[in-house]
């Protein structure tokens, strides 16, 4: 039976699939050794000459692929730019990945070493170590690679590396001009980016930006995200007696300052988690079809609900997705004196307040925090820079010191960019499944004030598993999604807009 | 002249008062010189063999005048009692006093050892050691001795003995019935004391306590105190996701649990710094008698609030002394995740309050404490005693954790009694200046519940000066409260009531 069908086969027009489906079991194969030997150079932005030897792969491995690759110098570590030779009147598409990665513990990992990949396998309920020769018959889907940067973001690199193999051996061609730029430091914040948009401008002209980083959504499904918030930060200090007192002689007395800080703090929020500040939330306009997009995540509330272990969420949208297309007001710390076994009786001298607020487009980091100001003058209180002098606190009875954080921007392009449209058509096409669109994610970007300054339509395009640990001990790349990764940029790779 | 008038005091009536200024000021010294005896053996109530040693030296000095002694056996370290020989158809007073100490850290105090006092005059504004024999022709009041439990609480027990011996020396006869008990653990909470009082009752049997312990108003005129302030505490814990979540990701999601504290604390308290929780003052009622002796304390509202660098205080009263008659509702310790540069972008998974409240006689510590738990179950919480299970967190939204402290009661003899106004008329005789009556301390002391057990009236009599460092390095005692003790005491011991 499987002979009749193999000579079925031959003589059918599938013979090409079934060619085609070895050669793409192959390039499978070929990206996950290529990436155990990427990963074997340690990445941590910290150690320059670590970074050297990964631009030094970096260049042999697109220089192969025929790209021209150069090494661009920034206020810390240098880009990596690769670019395939343009050709009129084909759009160009601008690929952003990073190649370094996090900090790693070794003490942490279940491996001896988070740079010597490893092979894993479900077995019973944990997870097996097996050589490699137990991908040579076949590469199941649910096996994982561990090490650092499998998932985040080295393992992106390599599927676009062997996407461009791929299409070289099936003889597809691009149906666009690509060009490539890779950060060294991204963890560390991409500090020199936003500068390195002045200075190689023309060299990053494109159509459309792709940004492979982060994990599809948790449903596993295709993703395309439009956008993430921004995030800046502030930290208020409230002021009670100039050093703490013996809470029998002043409590009652002297003002304390987390009773104030505490109160503050109340007056901003109602008890749905709902910012109170007048303007907090001006500009946002969500239309129905905005709407409909975000319902149209498959977001389970009650996991993410069991997750948490909390029985309700806050109410700043009416679901999830809908909270995310507003700025935040978190409390991300609060501290007075001591707690637990460490606790006095004492009247505290300061309490301070650490907040976080998320962005979005529609409001600007720093008129959010002005708008946090004036709230709080409303309520009474002078604002210090610094700790309030003897004499500022003799001259005026509520002093609060506010310190602020800088400004990363939001990024957001529109649901209805037409090539993000096009993204979606061609994955949907692809997988034949629904693509999940996520209009703006809850965290932020280092390099959204890139994204904003090459004012271009972006797009993230996560090609990795929503639990690869990014960040954490034992990262990993589950291998379906290498499958998955070099299906997705093939069909974006050689899908003409309008095509 | 000077031999003239010397002539003219002997062959007057005034020679007697010559004399006994003689006689006084040996005693003054007297009491300098073994109150550095007594300094010298370490006394901190963790040392069982220190202690031992200071109960041997007591049972000497007590018995050399007359007193008969014993050592009572309690759970902790034993408490030293002496007695005179009881006379018929006098009253009797029971002084009550301390011979442990805080313990030490030597490497903070400005002499080489807390144990060895050392006699120090200001120069310069700075001070001085000196030599003993300095004292030898006049012993001046603003020179100090420094040294632990100089004035807390060794010196008061001297000046006690001391006078005994000066009452000897000039030919005077006691007006009531001596009993003396001396506690060897005050400084670690006097936790057997109320056990003792069931235990020894018929020993300790009296018409009045004296205790004398803590220094005199701030003034540095003669002072009574009629009562101090209780306490106890509660801590809060509210939460958020069951553990802390990326602030990009659940921000305007998960319930924040620094928010959830914040306002519920905001709740309590209204701007003034009067709690709102119904029913929390109740019971209160301050004569207008009561006012004018509050309003007879010769505080000074711009030194104390320059001290704390405040601009106004809270207005739980109308001024310092109106405020101490209220039980007081304070924020000692506020924490969530971190402050400062630990500070992550996290939505916290707790959020934690340490309270104490400050508790007069009339505001039984849980009853106060009741009502702030049913406060809170007004504002939507239930109550855990520990930490919330996820079957609980499924089950309902606002959970707080509540965990209570022990409660200290306060105590407080009232104004108009009978004894107390005949200390305050004997101090004023004696002294010629106003007497600061205080009508209730804001501090606790551990031993209000031997107070109440007692069931006498009790009373406060402070001998040491304002600034003795107590609890700290450099505790020190100012020579002229040794002259001030030895007269108060004499005048209080000699003047029968209604005398």
């Amino acid at each position: 039976m499987r002979n009749f069908l193999f000579f079925f086969l031959l003589f059918s027009g599938t013979l090409v699939k079934a060619q085609e489906d070895a050669i793409f079991t192959a390039q499978v194969r070929h990206t996950i050794d290529e990436l155990v030997e990427f990963v074997a150079l340690p990445n941590d932005a910290l150690v320059s000459s670590d970074i050297e030897r990964n631009l030094r792969w970096l260049t042999a491995k697109f220089s192969e692929r025929g790209f021209n690759t150069s090494v661009l110098p920034t206020e810390g570590q240098p880009l990596f730019f690769a670019a395939l030779p343009l050709k009129e009147g084909k759009p160009t598409l601008l690929f952003y990945m990073h190649f370094d990665g996090q900090s790693v513990d070794p003490s942490k990992w279940d491996q001896p070493d988070p740079y010597k990949a490893v092979l894993k396998a479900p077995r019973d309920g944990r997870w097996e170590t097996l050589p490699f020769s137990a991908l040579n018959d076949s590469i199941p889907a649910h096996w994982r690679l561990y090490g650092r940067s499998t998932s985040d973001d080295k393992g992106p690199i390599v599927m676009f590396l062997n996407t461009i193999d791929l299409l070289r051996k099936t003889g597809k061609e691009l149906s666009y001009n690509i060009k490539v730029i890779l950060d060294g430091e991204e963890e560390k914040s991409s500090k020199p980016l936003p500068k390195a948009v002045q200075q190689y401008r023309e060299l990053l002209e494109a159509d459309y930006l792709l940004i492979s980083d982060g994990p599809v959504h948790v449903s596993g499904l295709p993703t395309v995200v439009y956008g993430c918030r921004g995030i800046t930060s502030m930290t208020l200090t409230t002021y009670g007696p100039v050093r703490p007192q013996h809470s029998g002689h002043y409590g009652n007395y002297a003002p304390n300052p987390a009773f104030r800080l505490a109160t503050l703090l109340a007056s901003m929020k109602d008890e749905d988690g709902k910012v109170v500040i007048p303007g907090y939330y001006d500009g946002i306009a969500l239309s129905e079809s905005d709407r409909e997009v975000l319902r149209a995540v498959p977001d389970d509330p009650a996991a993410i609900h069991a997750m948490l272990q909390i029985r309700q969420p806050e109410r700043v949208g009416a679901f999830y997705q809908e909270a995310l297309q507003y700025p935040s007001l978190n409390i991300r710390g609060l501290g007075s004196a001591w707690i637990g076994p460490e606790a006095r009786t004492i009247v505290p001298a300061t309490a301070t307040a650490e907040l976080d607020l998320r962005l979005v487009p529609e409001t600007d980091g720093t008129r959010l925090k002005n708008l946090v100001r004036k709230h709080i003058e409303a309520q009474g209180y002078r604002i210090a820079d610094s700790i309030p002098t003897p004499e500022m606190r003799a001259a005026y009875d509520k002093w609060i010191t506010v310190e602020e954080g800088s400004v990363t921007d939001a990024f957001r392009t529109p649901l209805d960019n037409p090539f993000g449209q096009h993204l979606v058509r061609t994955l949907n096409g692809t997988f034949e499944t629904p693509v999940v669109q996520i209009r703006i994610m809850g965290g932020t970007v280092p390099i959204a004030p890139f994204i904003n300054a090459l004012k271009i339509p972006a797009f993230i395009l996560p090609l990795v598993n929503p639990d690869n640990n990014q960040h954490s001990p034992n990262e990993n790349l589950e291998l379906g999604q290498v499958a998955y990764g070099l299906n997705a940029l093939k069909a974006i790779l050689t899908t003409p807009m309008g095509g």
